[in-house]
Order: structure tokens, then C-alpha cells, then sequence
């Protein structure tokens, strides 16, 4: 499977595309950031993302769009545009008929260093480690994009199972508490 | 002037447009509501919201959208959904080249009612009065755009021209601090 991880953010936004299946060795398809300059207004800032977006799911067609799940518990200053910045990336992803799924920062950590507190340099690290790369992609937003689709893939079955699921018991009117009680 | 006001939200997003200009009778054009089922996946709700928006857009053709703009320090557990509701109808407005106004709630409730903590009530009283409406529009999120609308038709002359200064203090490369901070 290839997935687009999305690091959402009004002034950067990380990039990075991985192919590979959960046990196989994965592979770095292309890594980058998308910026938008901090004085231009928001909406103007706002197209300038969905273009970048645009640009990459036309480069590479991924089948998934991993974007990062933001809490609002997050510094309150940024933590507006980078709600704003990932509707943008999901509204590209969904808009194509694309699956799209939302993982928390520490989910992503766990998933690629082994514990949801790793630091932004361990995650470089292991991304690095994972695609066989000679450095860690700069800045820390494309690597973390990078441990976005790398994450996607490893925990796919599991979400795929749960998706499956829940539309299975919408479909049957059967009650959804349980399942979402069970996340 | 025709104006789009939008009171962002995933489950009801309120769409308003009114025509007029400062000092003159204003005249309600449209009123709606784009709903979006909260049990639908919140990328898929965005592209319902992007539709929504898309339509009320292509059907008035308004030369300003006025979008309330967003605080984090709203009800944490909705803000997120706000902020990426509001995203998107900036983005269908920022895409077809429209000026895009954020005015605050308390600058929307000082507009129509003078009081900046005015209540729905009071604030969907004076909608209807000021538009010469029959009854308040139902629900409130209704209400509140057109409420929005009208304030951007009140305030946009000294909107205009602040930003036409700091796009001419763009343009020379000027220092654009004390204009902003005189906000």
C-alpha cells in the first residue's frame, strides 16, 4: 500500500509518501514540505495548502492519506491553523474518494520508536532507520509525515478491521457504543 | 454590497446573504443551513460542507465572504470541528478569488445589537428587524450568518481601508507592525 502522511501546519506542512505492507520492508517514495508564507492571510494561506496537496496526490496517487489527529490541548496559538490546515489536507484526500485516517502524535511515536513520549530526534532516527535513508529528512515536519505513513501502514489491519466494523453495524442499525467504547 | 456570512460548524454550519451598504436598508437575499451527519466521518463531512458551501456560493454570487472568525478558548471539544468548518468555507471563497472578512462573535453581537455580550436572542431580534424578516430565522447558526453578513456590510469600510494599507506597506516593503498593532 502507498500512503500520503500529512504534518499539518499552516507554515509547514510535512509531506512524505511510503509504499510497503506491515512486516515488509518499507520504501521512501518522496518526502517534502509544503509552505505558506506566515503574513499572507489565512484563506490565501489556505489555497496555497490545498494546492501543494493537490500537487502530490496527482505526483504520486497514493491509496490512503494519513494526516495527524490535533488536539486542542496544544499550544492555543497554533493549534487553530493547524486545525485549519489539516481540514484542508483531509478535504483534498476525501474529495478524490481517498480513505482517510487520523492518528494521534502518540500513536505515531509508538508506532515507529516503541514509546508514545519519543522525542522529535528518536522519531527522525528511527524514520531514517526504517527507509534506509543516509540522514533524517529535514525539517522535523517531513520526517514526521514520513512516521505519519509509516504508522498508517503497521496499524492498517487493525483500523481497517474497526472501519469495517462500524460500517457493517451503521448498515444494520445495530448500536455502535460498544465499538467506539472499545477504541 | 452582497454578502455571505458563514457561522462555521460541522453539524449546522448557518449561510446567510445580504445586500446593502452602510447607511442604507438592507435586504436579506438568502438563509440556510449546511448540515453534515455527525456520524459520518469528518473528512467526509468536510466535502459535504465544501458542496454546501460551493452551492450557496454559485447560487448568490456574493462579492464578500464574512466568516466568524474562531477562538480556542471556545468549548474545547467543539472548537476543532469549528475551526475546520471554517477552513473550508475560507477556502471556497479564497479559490474563486473573493475577499474573505473574519470578524469576531462579540464584534458580530456589538454590530447588530451595540452590546458585544448581547445573547441569540437579542442578536436574532435585531436580524429580524434590521432585515425586515417576519420571525427570527431558525435555527441560531441561521440567524447568526446573517448576522455576520451585516456586520461585514457595517464595518467594511474601515476593513478596506486597513487592508489597503498594509497591502500598499506590503508592497514597499514598509514595516506593517504599527498597523497591525493599532488593529
Amino acid at each position: 500500500m502507498k500512503v500520503l502522511g500529512v504534518d499539518p501546519g499552516l507554515t509547514r506542512c510535512g509531506v512524505g509518501v511510503v509504499e510497503g505492507l506491515a512486516g515488509r520492508p518499507l520504501k521512501m517514495v518522496g518526502v517534502g514540505v509544503v509552505r505558506t508564507p506566515p503574513d499572507a492571510e489565512i484563506a490565501q494561506r489556505l489555497v496555497l495548502i490545498e494546492r501543494g496537496i493537490d500537487e502530490w496526490l496527482d505526483a504520486h496517487r497514493p491509496e490512503y492519506v494519513a494526516v495527524e489527529r490535533v488536539f486542542s490541548q496544544h499550544n492555543v496559538r497554533t493549534v487553530m491553523g493547524t486545525a485549519q490546515a489539516s481540514a484542508v489536507a483531509m478535504l483534498c484526500a476525501a474529495r478524490r474518494g481517498l480513505p482517510v485516517a487520523l492518528h494521534t502524535p502518540s500513536e505515531v511515536k509508538a508506532a515507529v520508536t516503541g514509546s508514545g513520549r519519543a522525542d522529535k530526534a528518536q522519531v527522525g532516527a528511527m524514520v531514517t532507520r526504517l527507509l534506509r535513508l543516509d540522514a533524517p529528512p529535514k525539517p522535523a515536519d517531513a520526517a514526521d509525515a514520513l512516521a505519519l505513513a509509516i504508522c498508517h501502514i503497521w496499524r492498517a489491519p487493525a483500523v481497517n478491521r474497526l472501519q469495517q466494523a462500524q460500517a457493517a453495524a451503521r448498515r444494520t442499525s445495530a448500536p455502535v457504543r460498544t465499538l467506539k467504547g472499545s477504541r
